[in-house]
């Protein structure tokens, strides 16, 4: 199966096999424009590779950032320059195989609820902490899309009136405090040193600028969670994406402020995903089976 | 069709028809406690008027405050000194016919979403705004339950930083600004004056502690809608409740504040429920009907 995760800065591909083994990769710069030429070739690549390492690559599963139908079309992604492109239509022409796209938080949705920390669960968050911020809601074992195809924007739920501007425009979102690029633009804006999300984080507890910027990240995350809890009551909340990386440092503080808010009901367990940057191109492997109408049993696949 | 609607103040018994018309009707006030003993003389007063107006008692749809199962237990509701109280089997025993119960809200939705303005809608919000205020969130063409049967609580999203205290604990709960009872006690907080939320909106435009109260009301409110259309990307939002009388008063700055925030997305439409008090009632018949295994074309109840 072909697996291939959009990002705004690599194409990553790869050939997933039944058991959930990645038998071959394929990695490339996403260029922009021309990035669903690139994709194509990810593509083609690993399924010319395919019999040499003894699979069979019977369909083709895209996650891309944006606005995803369910017909695979991507209706917008701003950082691709993409609009109304019909990518599933595209790579199956190109590949002669049946090809699904979807959103890649979406798509590291199906991950966590296939084989990450979301199995067997029925209610489902799986909030993305990456460049941006965004989640994948589960609904009675089913992934949320929305009217628009744009379900799961707790990204952009704007938690602090009056607070910093987003990119998206308005003031105080969670993802214009809490995502990665934030932090490390908030922590810059602060003392003048550049340092990645992942650095301030290393920092933490002992340089009270690093302190602040991530107290102010939970504190607007919190927020973010809550209103997912307070509006869906899932049975779990997932944190994927680089940022969720920082494991108890994120994991403490958040659950504490959202305990020290939420009086009126139990706050779900919040865990790290197991499947760390994998979730979105195993997410896009499993509907890759799923569009073949091959049964796949991915809950094994982590053992694999 | 027996379809009862427990409030704190009154019980709302009504005979409904396959057609959607009401028969006859009952109501009682709502002791505390003993409330399930009154809601099962009202459901029995009906079944025995039944023959008398030519209607046959098939089933009972109850429609309960609270946090109710899927079981029809009614795990708590504070109002009515209810905990774990399985009132779908209190009435499938008292009248031997097939019971069942949900949450008002939610009860409210499915009225909405069978005979009010959510006909066809697959992706929907419907906030109920009342004393208190909640929403039936509505998925796929499904209602969202939650894994604690606690979905849709909008009313206790925190959107005021350091705001009024809520009856629930939290500081600045959209219900602690724009329920019915807020409005009231807000007004009387500030004039001296007591007044309902009705006879408040009477005021708007010609009294600056109505119009000061209102546009608070309408901000809350508006940041809680918000955070329904960007987690769920509803096709709709229905408003009703006592509050949603308001109509115009109500929708055009709500509208206005929604619109003056989200700058990356359409706002959906937001309409007041044409079925104003009668959604939850209306909601539980439709339940009935269906625990009964009878087809009904309740979109068509309102042209009865």
């Amino acid at each position: 199966m072909i697996a291939i995760d959009v990002g705004g800065t690599t194409i990553k591909g790869a050939l997933v096999d039944a058991a959930g083994v990645v038998r071959a990769t394929e990695i490339a710069p996403t260029p922009r424009p021309g990035a669903e030429r690139t994709v194509l070739e990810v593509a083609s690549r690993l399924a010319a590779a395919a019999p040499g390492v003894g699979t069979n690559p019977v369909a083709v599963g895209i996650v891309s950032p944006g606005i995803v139908d369910p017909g695979g079309v991507v209706r917008i992604a701003v950082n691709l320059d993409w609009r109304d492109l019909p990518l599933a239509q595209l790579a199956e022409d190109a590949l002669g195989l049946p090809a699904v796209v979807t959103h890649d938080v979406r798509g590291a949705g199906v991950g966590e609820l296939r084989c990450g920390a979301g199995i067997g669960v029925r209610d489902l968050a799986v909030v993305q902490l990456g460049t941006g911020i965004a989640s994948a809601l589960v609904v009675h074992g089913e992934l949320v899309v929305g009217a628009g195809s744009a379900a799961g924007e707790v990204g952009h739920l704007p938690v602090i009136p009056g607070g910093e501007r987003c990119a998206c425009g308005q003031e105080g979102c969670v993802e214009a405090y809490a995502s990665g690029g934030a932090i490390a633009r908030r922590y810059a804006a602060r003392t003048g040193r550049p340092a990645t999300a992942e650095q301030i984080v290393g920092l933490l507890g002992g340089d009270a600028d690093a302190d602040a910027v991530w107290a102010e990240a939970i504190t607007a995350l919190g927020r973010g969670v809550l209103s997912i809890v307070a509006l869906l009551d899932p049975a779990l909340v997932v944190l994927g994406g680089g940022v969720a990386a920082a494991g108890d440092a994120l994991l403490e503080p958040l659950r504490g402020s959202i305990t020290g808010t939420l009086t009126w009901r139990e706050c779900p367990p919040i865990v790290v995903s197991p499947l760390g940057a994998e979730a979105g191109r195993l997410g896009a492997a499993v509907l890759a089976f799923e569009r073949a109408g091959i049964p796949v049993d991915a809950a094994s696949w982590r053992r694999a």
